[in-house]
């Protein structure tokens, strides 16, 4: 491919659009391939682009433009997809917007959530024979991590989406970790066959009968971050239970061991000696060391970064989206779902 | 109350039938009301409790009583519902009838979870007007603890089934640890009224007009073991993933731990001198520790203890059932249910 072109939505995410503008510029560096579209408020992006430059940081000026729009989608959007359709001249939508028309080749937001995946669903729009798209999160459990998929986009799942799901999240597995027939496993409350509610009794039967995918069968949720397969799948609620009870747990022990400190002075003394193991622990839970997270099934690559991304996530976001363009998923999942 | 009699399947539980004998010992010598019941191999039993004699150990022998059963019900039953019914003669399936006849006021049973919630449906019955019986679960967050309900009953509920699950263990969360409105929250992907699935959705109008529950509104994952509601209702596949992410989480972390420790001297004697704090974790996170868990709903105080309970946790659930029986829960249960 002789080069692509990513959106950056600047005004997204906790810390944008400083750290947005500054993983660019590291995103521009690694990558001669890409040319990065920043959306947002010309004035803001301009001032922090002069402030890098006064600080001696160079880049390719030919491979970066700044597309100006008033508007933000903020993080607590009551109806974060109202304001996608609202807020037409936000630096999310515009940036939908032109990968909908193919002026750019994928976007990365680190902003709110739904509006993002309302943004790639309503304005870029789904592959043709894609039912729903579904948003996949990479979980620390090696290299490669394993892919949950869905974590947002859709709550009450028919089977038919978790099977597309998997068919989809399983071209994405093979071209971004190069695995041939990634592990694909359905999240469900027991390991044996007809374990589990009407739908993942469903999607088990679907999930077995068909040829593409490598299905090994049921996972419960106690195997997960153990690596048990590359790909989990499941419906977004229970995604998202998933996923904020890891969050709720870790933040519970790491409650307890303060408490235990305090209690106690050679305990003390032991966390201190040890706190390198838990910064790396932390790390590996911490959602933005990840990069970010694509919402398959849409036209483009979209990739959404974790909300409080720095200017490395965000970097990171920006390969990531990079490789997907540059590998074709779009193209082998219109081929897989049409088949 | 005079007194009342509780069976316990003596055959059930991974530590059975030894720790159960040992637990029944225990709870006989802490409760001068209790009558026992011990369902299961008459030889066996007998011997352990010679053992026990020949060791001083002594009790009210007029308080437990042996009744003889053949068969047992494994912990790996293909079909546990199946197994209860199939095998009329274990020691679960005949505690269950002597409940339902009336013979015991209630039973604790370690043996297989299916079995169990199966032995309180179909062989003693639900009370009155309850759709569906169901099961709760103590999590360590702080003293009372925050129970969790549904855990393990109820695969594709209904809402009508979710209000009744937070009558009946409002009810017993108020007699079981004296707080007069217990705080019900909605186990949900956002704080947001009109958050989550169909399900969720309506649950949370019908709880909000119900005058009976003290309803908080919707609680997401990450804020359950933080302590921000009393109880928390969920269907039973949503319980079941969290409870066991919890689990896995926290054994990932300790994986990380030692996986760390064996990186760094200084780790590994941070880590002996943190011995303490991380053992009282382990145990804060440990079910057993907890006693046992009631499944509400049906006609008998019907307390799961956890499958490897040692002697204390048997004696903890014995005396949890025996709590259940003496507050007279079934009793409020019914009338709440009717009103």
């Amino acid at each position: 491919m002789a080069g692509y072109t990513i959106v950056l939505d600047a005004m997204g995410g906790d810390n944008a659009p400083r750290c947005n503008v500054e993983g660019a510029i590291l995103a521009l560096g690694q990558d001669k391939d890409l040319k990065l579209v920043l959306t947002g408020k010309q004035d803001q992006l301009n001032k922090l682009l002069d402030e890098c430059r006064s600080q001696g940081q160079t880049w390719d000026e030919n491979r970066l433009a700044i597309v100006h729009t008033e508007e933000v989608i903020e993080n607590e959007e009551h109806s974060p997809a109202e304001a996608v359709r609202a807020k037409r001249n936000s630096s999310l939508s515009v940036g939908c917007q032109m990968v909908r028309s193919g002026e750019a080749d994928g976007m990365v937001s680190a902003g709110n959530t739904g509006a993002v995946l309302s943004g790639g669903t309503l304005l870029i729009g789904r592959i043709k024979g894609v039912q729903r798209p579904a948003l996949t999160l990479p979980l620390p459990t090696g290299n490669p991590p394993t892919v949950m998929v869905d974590v947002g986009a859709n709550m009450d799942a028919k089977a038919s989406y978790l099977v597309q799901f998997a068919r989809m999240s399983t071209i994405y597995f093979r071209e971004l970790y190069g695995v041939e027939k990634p592990r694909v496993a359905l999240l469900n409350v027991g390991v044996e066959e007809g374990k589990g509610t009407e739908l993942t009794k469903e999607v088990y039967d679907l999930l077995k009968a068909d040829e593409a995918i490598n299905f090994i069968g049921n996972i419960e949720a106690r195997e997960v971050l153990m690596g048990a397969s590359d790909i989990v799948v499941c419906d977004a609620f229970a995604g998202n239970v998933f996923l904020k009870t890891v969050e709720g747990t870790a933040k519970f022990i790491m409650n307890q061991l303060k408490a235990g400190i305090k209690d106690s002075f050679k305990a003390k003394i032991g966390a201190l000696l040890m706190k390198k193991t838990l910064k790396g622990l932390k790390n590996s839970l911490d959602p933005s060391s990840v990069g970010g997270t694509p919402l398959l099934g849409v036209k483009g690559a979209l990739i959404k970064a974790h909300g409080n991304s720095d200017a490395i996530a965000i970097m990171n976001a920006i390969r990531q989206c990079a490789m997907f363009i540059s590998t074709g998923v779009n193209d082998k999942i219109a081929e897989s779902i049409r088949g």
